[in-house]
């Protein structure tokens, strides 16, 4: 029998796809259980995130945290990467949904997303935890692997700033609110240590920031990841329509700041010219 | 001289990219003049997407129902055309950027987009203030335009709801902040001159409410599809997210319910057949 | 009955997804009835998209004529609003996809896209075909028609040439290939009306003539758009992956061409400042 | 000085952004040298993707089987998951680039992309260099490599062919068009070794052979998984015509096929309802 007549079995398909997101029963709208009218007015939108992604509300101090957690990136002007592909994405094509798009493309490996920091927060607690180490061990521990393998530490430096303003008032935040955990404790541990090793006076950036204290409220890498893309909606979608509003059509990249490095002018061999 | 030459001289390139939303003075992140820590912990995410917006504060009211808006979708669990390509998409490539993405780019023209009806409501505004009219006579008169252009009126009918719960409690809310006015009253005078005409006891959907409360809260059209693309990232990121944790890789449409309507089984003509 | 119930009979649901383009018996892939193995070496990639869109094969000519017009884009170098979202994108998030996807989300109305020429064409015959007018007539009416509703022609000028040379050896081609039809000779009476009425010698531009030849090929205006992706893809390509391979991380828009135009410095009054 | 500061300095941004694939001079558009006119209607589309990818023109031979290497994908119907995204988005938005868009973001990890198995042969051929081993042997290690990793094989196996005839069709080209090579026979190599340790009669799928034919074209893993975009393309295309020609509005996954996992209707505690 082959794959394919396997597959028109009906009741392989039953439950395909499962969700304990939300349920549609007549006439209703519920979210985690709770109708969404009445989460309206009542919690807010970080919490909304919170509950679709954890299943539970979460308590009054969790919810300010969230909140919090969410201004770590919020927008930063034309020093971004994020900003730019919104603005020439709608120069070409008008359309606000293909800017806002183009721009959370941008958020990844290299910026915007606390993905890779929550990864090395995740390693070093579980090594912590399994081989019964400090908290300053660890770090060492985590200093010492990322050296051998080469690897830049994720949630260190940043190309202007010395001190990270937002990672500063984020773990202020983190403290009031009563999340002052191990892995914000990692974080730092590891930031001393690559400052005392290195020699470089570099800050946490708010990318680590926002890894560690998004770690204290039980998110796993890829969440973090997917709440970088809200965090960073604001000044996406910002730049999008200020384009749109205020901008030129088909915007291209100045000549003062390109160079063309290729072959000069040459032509197809004669054999390759087609007379037919 | 030609295109090329007059592109390079540095002077046109001066300024050829403007924002007024963020400045970064040495040291500093000014959201809109305002310190990005300073914002942290002190507003909402609704607020800062207001104030990224309009370049203001809302005030604590405007703030309260620019945050209910936001409630405005959410998420519709599979009966929804959004939650669907984030899962399938991160079935093959599992990157939650890739699935956000995804999801976002099913909102527009027929759904989870309060932009059609913020149109409507536009026109239908300015035409009121231009020819003087009443409300009642406003919505008469786009009544007929639309039947005239056999155009569907934006903002009108749901499939699932009689009455669209998130329609209904997004107006008491606009009640209760003081921002019951113009806008609102015409899409209300729109549905009621639909129904009397048409004879079909359809509700306000909850686009058509957003648009409304979006228009009294200052919003233009382009506007509105941003915001509904933050209403909707909740769904989408917890979509994404559960597909992600406990999903299937590579999904399909199974063929319980698909058919293939093309030719049959057929071959390419000798003369076109390579040998070489 | 509840809509939600009646949308969980089985029948309802049975060819919901119909599709005349792929058809996969046991061990079999049969595009519109080719095994895909066979086209594979027989047919080129710009026929086997004339199959897949239109449902058989194109002949030679046609075949020869839709390789061309793939070559109506290519690539535009920084010139373009489509190289640089890919670039962007990549430097922050650096992953082939996200830099293609991001570059095809700049084509559209403005760029790019034979979509508006080819609605503007579209028009033009049924105007013809319907009142039964010459070429020339029905120039002259779309020209009226747009100036009338104040809409810029689409498919003509562009910043850099005066002649467009992708456009010109398309025409050259399409004569070859024997398609030199009613829907070029309106976009030339077009050009010809334009450049009469308005003393502006701008030439068709590639857009245009790409829309043109694609409507002689029997192509809607939709499928242009799609085969616009087509053809900007090798420099969407080209550029994405040579910004990974020789680019730089985190690409900002260089001070020297930017302003910020927003409100100096300010802090939030106190009654907004939270203690708790 | 700070970094801001630093950045406005004008010598910084000079050549800011380098390519070698597209000049402008003057009325020209010249892709890595050659003009564009000349290329079209002379070379194929196959040939210009690697003229841009690898800056030279390929021989005939090469030509002939990069244009082969591009049939790799096409389309897979509904038992794929690029179909879907591309259909359902556009049943929500109906503009075909978000549906092209939306199908090209599933191909990865999972499916479409001839990537990973590139990566593995890339290191598998520098061991084999390095280390002056025999394909057989080279094949081995890879092989006890990835077990010990407990990663699977990439290119290996379908759901639905006992052999996939896209990858014996391309293997025969590669032989008849004389690339038949290291990398290709250690494809085989490391198939036939899998076979004959794990005991399944599994195939080489059309990614691993797409892989190992383009390795022996000279391209690299990135550039893999670009062309594997083309590759999929004409099938993306098609099913986001087919869905806006004859599809339908705002599709749903349908409840004969889904199942809700969480919790039962709940309510807010009375602490949390907002009575202002």
């Amino acid at each position: 029998m082959s794959g394919e007549e396997k597959l028109s079995d009906a009741g392989l398909w039953k439950g395909y796809f499962k969700t304990g997101i939300t349920d549609l029963p007549p006439g209703k709208i519920l979210i985690r259980g709770y109708p969404l009218e009445e989460l309206m007015g009542n919690i807010s939108f970080a919490e909304v995130l919170y509950l679709i992604l954890k299943g539970e509300l979460p308590s009054k101090e969790e919810g300010k945290l969230m909140e919090a957690v969410l201004f770590g990136i919020v927008d930063h002007g034309f020093l971004s990467s994020a900003s730019p592909p919104a603005r020439y994405v709608v120069s070409g094509n008008p359309d606000p949904i293909h800017g806002i798009v183009s721009g959370v493309l941008s958020i990844g490996h290299f910026t915007g997303s606390p993905r890779a920091s929550g990864e090395m927060l995740k390693e070093a607690y579980q090594i912590m935890k399994s081989e019964k180490l400090s908290i300053g061990e660890t770090a060492k521990r985590i200093i010492t692997k990322f050296r051998e393998k080469k690897k830049r530490i994720p949630g260190l430096g940043h190309p202007l700033y010395t001190i990270d303003p937002r990672a500063a008032r984020l773990r202020e935040l983190a403290e009031r609110y009563g999340k002052l955990g191990e892995y914000v404790k990692l974080m730092e541990a590891i930031h001393d240590e690559f400052v005392k090793t290195r020699g470089k006076e570099i800050p946490i950036n708010t990318d680590g920031m926002m890894a560690a204290v998004m770690a204290e409220l039980g998110f796993d890498p890829l969440e973090m990841e997917a709440l970088g893309v809200v965090s960073y909606l604001p000044g996406i979608i910002g730049h999008t329509i200020e384009e749109l509003k205020t901008g030129q059509i088909v915007r291209i990249i100045p000549p003062v700041i390109t160079q063309y490095t290729g072959p000069a002018e040459r032509h197809l061999p004669k054999e390759r010219i087609k007379e037919d």
